[in-house]
């Protein structure tokens, strides 16, 4: 059984890459329309904060394998313009490459998106094409809320996004929900935007019709669903009261929370009420929450630990832990068929 | 034992109650300054409403008594100006003080207020006031979001709610955070602006330091906190990392989370991660969930079946049904006992 991390960042990227981005952003609040240059950056600095972050950890928690993004608080989708986000996520992406071009047996690319409040989704649809046919990535995160905790995009379930999602069909690559930094006072970022968000985004997928025109697309929201399976009562009691199809037919073919839960109760809640082919691996390492939890002496986001701990079968952990993901990011798979994995 | 159920609206007010509320706004869109006259509605007409809802229920489900508010979802503070939201407020509390008149046994009255975006918070403090003093209720609706899904006032930790804390203060009274309908076409209501404002709030008193200055305030998160307990690690992890006192001193002893959680595995994480004496019985019926869960037989929003069959002590029982409610609202405990309750 390979042990396959579907949700981890490049969150500990050498300083020059915030460097860059801080000198993108002060150009552009000065009006200067050229991107400065793109930062030198060595493999070596590379592999220095990797192997010291994210490969350590994995190789501690006995992960094989982490599907890796650039750092969701820093897509910014709301800071600058779009050639901005442009430039950024360009750059976010290609560092996301590199990685994977040094230790390709423990990392795969999921890109960022050049998202920008107001702009047409079209740049995104190019920059995933470029990301999956030319970087080799095996699907995106998708920002439903660019204006960064304004939400003053369109639902999910919108028209808006349909061009982007038939691209997604077509490359056959899932996206995850994701949201990035807020900068609205009213929403931490990792403590309320981003749960929030996980929860907006399942109730619109009620709400709407999206699979019915999109049957193969497939969203994992993260951290374990937000507050659904928590409110799962409620939400199968919405959905009935909004005489909507059962959830099992309308939403769970194509929707997955990871497991960024970071407590044993959590997720032996996330097992009881979640189909576990719905259910799919995931610590958020190196992540929103850094600690070690003193009851339990092991980080709050060693999220192998509570799924070891759980009391189903092999079986349906060997699903958690790999099956699930070689099925929602058939990409995947095939990179791991052609390695014999 | 009496079970006191902490979270009732006034769902199914009679129709002339909506007229009125329908004729004002369309006075208000016209430019016409002069409120409507406020709707003829009989006793008759109350009882009748009620009997046939929440008291039916009330006495099937075995409740004693509910702490009764205004409809949530209409209490509309985006809509119109400061004097629609002050004439609609008072005319909503009004009503239920006439159901609490007419059934002394099984309602108390909690408030909405006139809140508006961007108004002063001083028309909230004289509306609390004169349901408190006047009309005897026990506690209040506090909106953090008046704007309607687009979070546009301060966080809760703000100094601009601080003169309406310390009225609530004085007046020793607790509010229950409650959003009303969103006017944000990404978030549905009950299905997501709700609970992520439960979860909002319960963030921003983590980052802020609300209960240092007001020791003695109490708020009620409800439905079940939101996505809170289910992020319990999350939250017990970012208080760690934001160098913020643990959670059982910082925010424990001012907040209280209710039981409006819809399903059997949500009420049981609940009662596992958060301290007994932090839980108050709620039900939200007849709210935002109607209908009979396939999978029980049994109204989705029966919430006092899943307190009764969890695996905890009748002592502890007693404190979630009413020994909690008690010490949060102490102005509920006095007329019980005045009641030889």
């Amino acid at each position: 059984m390979l042990i396959i991390d579907c949700h981890g960042h490049y969150t500990t990227a050498p300083a020059a890459h915030q460097k860059f981005r801080e000198a993108q952003i002060a150009q552009f609040e000065k009006g200067q329309s050229a991107a400065p240059l793109r930062p030198d950056i060595s493999d070596d600095e590379i592999r220095e904060t990797i192997e010291s972050n994210q490969l350590k950890l994995q190789r501690e928690l006995g992960a094989d394998l982490t599907i890796f993004s650039p750092r969701a608080s820093a897509m910014g989708h709301h800071i600058g313009d779009e050639a901005v986000s442009q430039a950024w996520t360009e750059a976010c992406n290609d560092l996301i490459k590199r990685v994977v071009d040094l230790y390709p047996e423990n990392f795969v690319g999921v890109c960022q998106l050049p998202q920008s409040p107001g702009a047409p989704i079209e740049a995104s649809i190019r920059e995933l094409e470029r990301c999956v046919a030319e970087l080799g990535f095996v699907g995106c995160n998708l920002n439903p809320d660019p204006s960064g905790g304004h939400w003053r995009s369109p639902p999910l379930t919108d028209r808006y996004w349909y061009p982007f999602y038939e691209k997604m069909v077509e490359l056959d690559v899932p996206a995850m929900i994701h949201v990035s930094a807020s900068c609205n006072p009213n929403f931490h970022a990792t403590g309320a935007h981003y749960i929030n968000a996980d929860t907006t985004a399942f109730m619109q997928l009620i709400q709407g019709d999206l699979f019915r025109d999109f049957p193969t697309l497939r969203f994992i929201i993260p951290h374990g669903g937000g507050a659904v399976p928590y409110h799962w009562g409620r939400y199968r009691g919405l959905a009935d009261m909004l005489k909507r199809p059962p959830l099992d037919e309308h939403v769970m073919r194509n929707v997955f929370f990871d497991t960024c839960v970071y407590h044993q109760p959590g997720i032996d809640l996330l097992v009881k009420v979640i189909d576990v082919d719905n259910i799919v691996f995931g610590s958020e390492m190196v992540g929103a929450v850094r600690g070690i939890d003193p009851e339990t002496g092991h980080y709050f986001d060693d999220t192998k630990r509570y799924i070891d701990a759980l009391d189903i079968s092999q079986a349906d952990k060997h699903r958690i832990f790999e099956l699930n993901a070689r099925r929602i990011y058939p990409r995947l798979d095939q990179q791991l068929k052609a390695r014999g994995l």
